[in-house]
């Protein structure tokens, strides 16, 4: 591919943040809670735990142990298996936290948005993907407390890819620090992105008009590419070190993004509501980008839908 | 999003090939020239050297060495370092055996399609995902004797995940005997594709509309989910290994998919045009899939354009 990449003229990694530039905007992390560090550490430890159950499961051979489990059942168990596992763990160290998650909501709660120390859970972000055996799933875990995202851990355990960060200290890959993408043009950007199909039972057939229009927006602006990796929140990582530019989906749950948000945001990148308001956490929707100008540039493609809030 | 999952009905892994089914229909291997093993030999000890190569210059990071060179440059001359590793070593080893790829077009040369062994070689398949650093990129060297496809190695240097395959043997993923899946419905499967922006210069805007029909007409047969990773070689071994059902594109050039359609056939999918006719690795476009059954209805959903031969 050759003659088709010497035309193109993105600007070399070492441009993308200076390291002083980068420095400079950081706040010095100042915790909300006096035990924010120890919830962290906490967590961090029993999602490396929750990681061996999800390869173990992602990479068991059902024909040699001659089951009748379907892949569908296996996801389906690693996923309760997991759950449980980070939320029993962190109740018996901090038995007044409170958890938000696909658990509580599919048993029929209102989610619970309080002020208390609150972990935003998704055991297996990219459930599809996992049932087709594609590598590219995540065990998100977020923390806000006072309602402000403070800290957020996704962790893909088949590449043994571990992102961290907490807010005023980066974000983390694996020990390294990672930086979101200087791009500040479309037309030097690869986006992520997916077809939403899951919006179609909400906005009927409408909603491929809408998704199918800001995609053309976004060729005609001159976008090098979309990767579609079947994860948001895989998805959101790409952008958080750098490797995609820019990200949107509509449609996601709270638990799917809060973890990713706080390490996009950690990496220097932007969040924002698609519309170009405040990120909103409970808003069902979400603009990623490297930089502002990137955002306000996709912004710029897009029609939208409404969801009600979550909580 | 276990609420989502549970509703899915995959077939078990188990049920995607039998392998006495597998077996049955695979011809045993019967080589169209005496040497042709040692061909594939010398190619694979080549490959894995220049996966090397590729390697380090993936992970290079120029701002330690304070150089100017972007990543474009660094993509382009790792290209050509890949191409004149394979194509001396293989020249060397056979004198008469000739090449067909990017350098050879790009010196504007027509391409020359011969019975002498020829090898179409791909040096880096993902030339945008390499500048990006999204870990999805292939070497890519196919085969072929008589005019007919004979084996295909597929080697991403980044994951470790070397794919290959001889007509008559099989394909294997780091030596291990790798399936295509055995859906048969599109609204239970998984489709790699690619927007394909380049096509918009031949046929211009009219291609997108194209391609979102085609897309659409995907997802209103229920398709689950479209993965788009960037590489046609790594949409291919998805395909070839059973985690995404179906891949089709148009504008890919002969030496981007050689070596990856002996992998998909000899995983036992389904290699075509996406006309339906007789897959032609020189005709520019492509459809696999891992049974006739999932191919045809694919096919239902296309509007095609049509490239000028390569050869």
């Amino acid at each position: 591919m050759r003659t088709l990449i010497t035309a193109l003229t993105r600007a070399p990694i070492c441009a993308k943040v200076a390291p002083t530039a980068f420095l400079s905007r950081r706040m010095v992390f100042t915790p909300v809670h006096k035990d924010e560090q120890l919830f962290v550490d906490t967590a961090l430890n029993l999602v490396k735990q929750a990681g061996t159950l999800v390869r173990m499961a992602f990479e068991a051979k059902e024909c040699a142990v001659n089951t009748k489990a379907s892949d569908t059942d296996l996801v389906t168990e690693t996923d309760q298996a997991v759950e449980k596992l980070l939320i029993e763990g962190l109740s018996t160290s901090f038995p007044d936290h409170k958890f938000i998650g696909e658990e509580s909501v599919s048993g029929g709660a209102k989610t619970e948005w309080t002020n208390a120390p609150t972990w935003m859970i998704d055991p297996i972000d990219g459930t599809t993907n996992f049932v087709h055996r594609i590598p590219m799933i995540a065990i998100c875990v977020g923390l806000a407390i006072d309602k402000q995202l403070r800290a957020g851990i996704v962790y893909n355990p088949i590449t043994h890819e571990l992102y961290h960060a907490q807010v005023g200290m980066g974000a983390f890959k694996n020990g390294f620090r990672i930086h979101a993408s200087a791009t500040k043009e479309l037309c030097r950007s690869v986006l992520c992105l997916s077809m939403g199909i899951h919006n179609r039972t909400i906005f009927g057939d409408s909603w491929l008009d809408k998704a199918a229009s800001n995609m053309r927006n976004q060729i005609l602006a001159g976008v090098r590419g979309h990767r579609s990796f079947g994860s948001a929140a895989i998805n959101m990582v790409m952008v958080a070190q750098g490797s995609c530019d820019g990200y949107l989906e509509y449609g996601i749950h709270s638990w799917d993004v809060a973890a990713a948000s706080v390490i996009v945001s950690e990496a220097g990148g932007v969040m924002l509501d698609p519309t170009g308001a405040p990120f909103d956490v409970m808003s069902r929707k979400i603009l990623c980008a490297g930089t502002p100008e990137l955002a306000k540039e996709l912004i710029s493609t897009l029609t939208h839908v409404e969801y009600d809030r979550e909580a």
